[in-house]
């Protein structure tokens, strides 16, 4: 009888499961094993600040659970388990249990790597104080929970003006907290056209919220009060979100590639170790425009590594179309997205690129309710081929980024754009899709 | 010194006024003349359903008007001016004006038919009765809001369950109406899955609306009463929606080309005369997937075939991309959308061609509001070409279509649509959107 596979994954997030999953699911006799330093398995981390701001019950979060993935999926997950280091030549992967402190050896076949980013926490003096927070796993968002509820904080004070600060803002909002934000850079959405990071300030403004950019944190005393170069913050709550790095501490001094701490992939999410795979926010990831790998966390690229490369170390051939680049976000009531590269990435990418900016409503000339969307469209000169677009407006609006992203995936230029047949509902779109009328004003520019 | 371009352009609604814009756009020294046999011209009749229902102003519903065109655009638009004749050998357009019953000729260098569609009127005793209405031009919705307010009817009958008589369903509700919808086939929707139709059944019932098809009329009597095979319906207010007939009765017996009373066109616009364009619902309109004309009077296609005939007549040499048949409405909380083809549809043009339907979840795992989609991808066997899509389910989920026009548009299969890199965000989409997670499991029939 023949031996069964024996496969590790090591991280039991979106990336680590799926590919635990499919792998199961192809060779029904396949060993394995899922290590996971914390306590949970499966669960939808971008939920978070809405689990906090809804007050739902943080269970509602978890997919699946490490039982249920024994029992239902035969796949044997350990938490409280951390890889601490991997053998690669004699395919060996040294394991922690963090409850009895003691070390183990699993022998692999195959090896997924899933393990995930941390919060990078800036050498802030009082980081560590009771009241600051960081939100990147299930048990942070378990700690502010708890917190909240029993100190009923009013103010607070959200370090780092990405993604999560600005959902938190908004989630916090909800929950009566007045709320701070502030950034050491001199802008926020950097990677989006000024015109659009422009809306999500007044947004923030017109809710309540005070931004203040360009601030250096100076520390962070006992009474949570936020020292910096722009004055005192009083607080009773911190959140620090100051981005996220790679947790591959690990791999360091093996013979493992990696690119800034990222694990680096081919489109198969093949290592240069073999029969070693990675992917998920340990790791890069193919970008289609880009032709090239990038490093960009997110719960849907996780996902999709984690499905073909597990697909693959099951014996399937599957080439990983790359992403495009595709984000979205809402703070209050707008919605905020992207896709593809913005001017200025196109332009440091080498691309003779333009962009073109419109406004327009989003439902019928005439109907009752009358939202708008700015769409930004950036494309080639010349060849009109379409690089980029960014949508922000009334929440109900910006959905129409998932047609650039299918846009960008087909290779399509602005001429095809103009030619797309898209839906029309007095309710839902005008006659004149916003999308088609900024294609109808970049096709303009693109023979300039 | 040059003559000027002598441009007639028959019909002002969505084609022949973005035709004639587009000509006068681009030629600032044409003549350009449209004779429109009604009193408005450009105007979201698509709307009109809503303006009744939301009672709004039916001034909102109009977009540009005659004196605008004339003063903002130079364009000489003659209303209640209907062509009752074209001499296609001597380029003249005979128009009867309605106002003074008088008729005179116009000549052209370049032509453009956009007369539009009328709706067709089923052969029924007492159709012309006070209080039955049809729904097809600003008049009609005019004749309709000034019967509501004079009348105050409580008891709505609609003949016919097209979208005109669904939205108008709706809309009367609002208006606290009893609302009754007699169709003359055994189901309504027919070129959705049956899956599809059978939701918004379900939503019409749980709305109130009574629905009973396969009803003969026998007549309408004095007091409105409706008598049909399946018994006999108190109304005081009706409306007929049989669907619509190319207004094209004028051109029967000269030489140019119809088709079932449609003007056939090339992917130019251009007619089998010379120097003529048609376009919009009076026309046939080249359909990508199918790769041949079709007759499908919307508002989106008549715009963009005015646009590109416009231009056309003005020296361009667009090529129209070609519609992809792509349709939505909502109907109380839902919408229902359609692109590309049916299952049936498929095989009735020869496809060798699957179905996959699934229902999901439109927002992220754990997210407070959950909204669901049910989602039918038709694609062909073996290769795994996608043919079409439909989506029924919570209004704010269905605009996912576009998603699959832009898939269809630009030639993707299956494999592609699991590839795009579509948006994730609680609020709007979970990791796994629907469209995704119905690509995921179409694969598995691709190949079977």
């Amino acid at each position: 009888m023949e031996r069964p596979l024996k496969v590790v994954v090591i991280g039991g997030d979106a990336a680590g499961m799926s590919a635990a999953s499919q792998v199961k699911r192809r060779i029904k006799s396949a060993e394995v094993i899922v290590v996971e330093k914390g306590r949970d398995v499966s669960y939808g981390a971008c939920g978070m600040p809405y689990n906090i701001g809804y007050q739902a019950d943080i269970d509602e979060l978890v997919v699946l659970t490490a039982d249920e993935f024994k029992t239902k999926r035969g796949i044997d997950v350990r938490l409280l388990s951390e890889a601490v280091g991997v053998d690669f030549n004699n395919r060996k992967v040294k394991v922690r249990s963090l409850a009895s402190d003691r070390e183990y050896e699993l022998v692999y076949d195959k090896l997924f790597i899933g393990s995930g980013a941390e919060a990078f926490l800036p050498p802030i003096e009082g980081a560590a104080n009771e009241g600051v927070f960081k939100l990147k796993v299930l048990d942070d968002a378990r700690r502010i929970k708890a917190y909240i509820e029993d100190k009923k904080p009013k103010k607070a004070v959200l370090i780092g003006a990405g993604f999560i600060n600005l959902e938190l803002a908004e989630n916090l909002k909800r929950l009566s907290m007045e709320v701070v934000i502030l950034e050491k850079l001199d802008g926020i959405l950097l990677n989006f056209e000024d015109e659009f990071s422009e809306v999500v300030k007044e947004e923030l403004s017109r809710n309540g919220v005070e931004l203040i950019t360009g601030v250096d944190i100076e520390k962070i005393d006992g009474s949570l009060k936020v020292k910096t170069n722009k004055g005192e913050f009083e607080a009773d709550f911190v959140n620090i979100a100051a981005g996220v790095k790679p947790n591959t501490d690990f791999l360091v001094g093996t013979p493992i590639e990696l690119e800034k701490g990222a694990i680096v992939v081919d489109r198969y999410f093949r290592t240069n170790m073999e029969s070693v795979y990675a992917g998920g926010d340990c790791a890069l990831i193919y970008h289609r425009i880009l032709n090239r790998n990038v490093y960009m966390p997110l719960g849907t690229n996780a996902n999709k590594a984690g499905r073909i490369g597990g697909a693959n170390m099951a014996g399937a051939n599957e080439e990983f179309a790359g992403i495009v680049g595709t984000i979205l976000f809402r703070i209050f009531d707008k919605g905020v997205a992207k896709t593809g590269l913005s001017l200025r990435e196109a332009i440091d990418n080498g691309f003779d690129a333009f962009k073109t900016i419109i406004e327009a409503p989003t439902t019928a000339h005439g109907f009752p309710h009358q939202g708008k969307v700015k769409i930004c469209l950036v494309a080639e000169k010349g060849s009109g081929r379409l690089l980029g677009g960014q949508i922000v407006g009334d929440s109900e609006g910006v959905w129409r980024i998932d047609i650039l992203a299918t846009a960008l995936y087909s290779n399509l230029a602005i001429k095809d754009i103009q030619g797309l047949d898209l839906a029309y509902s007095p309710p839902f779109a005008p006659v004149w899709d916003p999308i088609l009328v900024c294609a109808n004003q970049a096709i303009k520019q693109v023979r300039k």
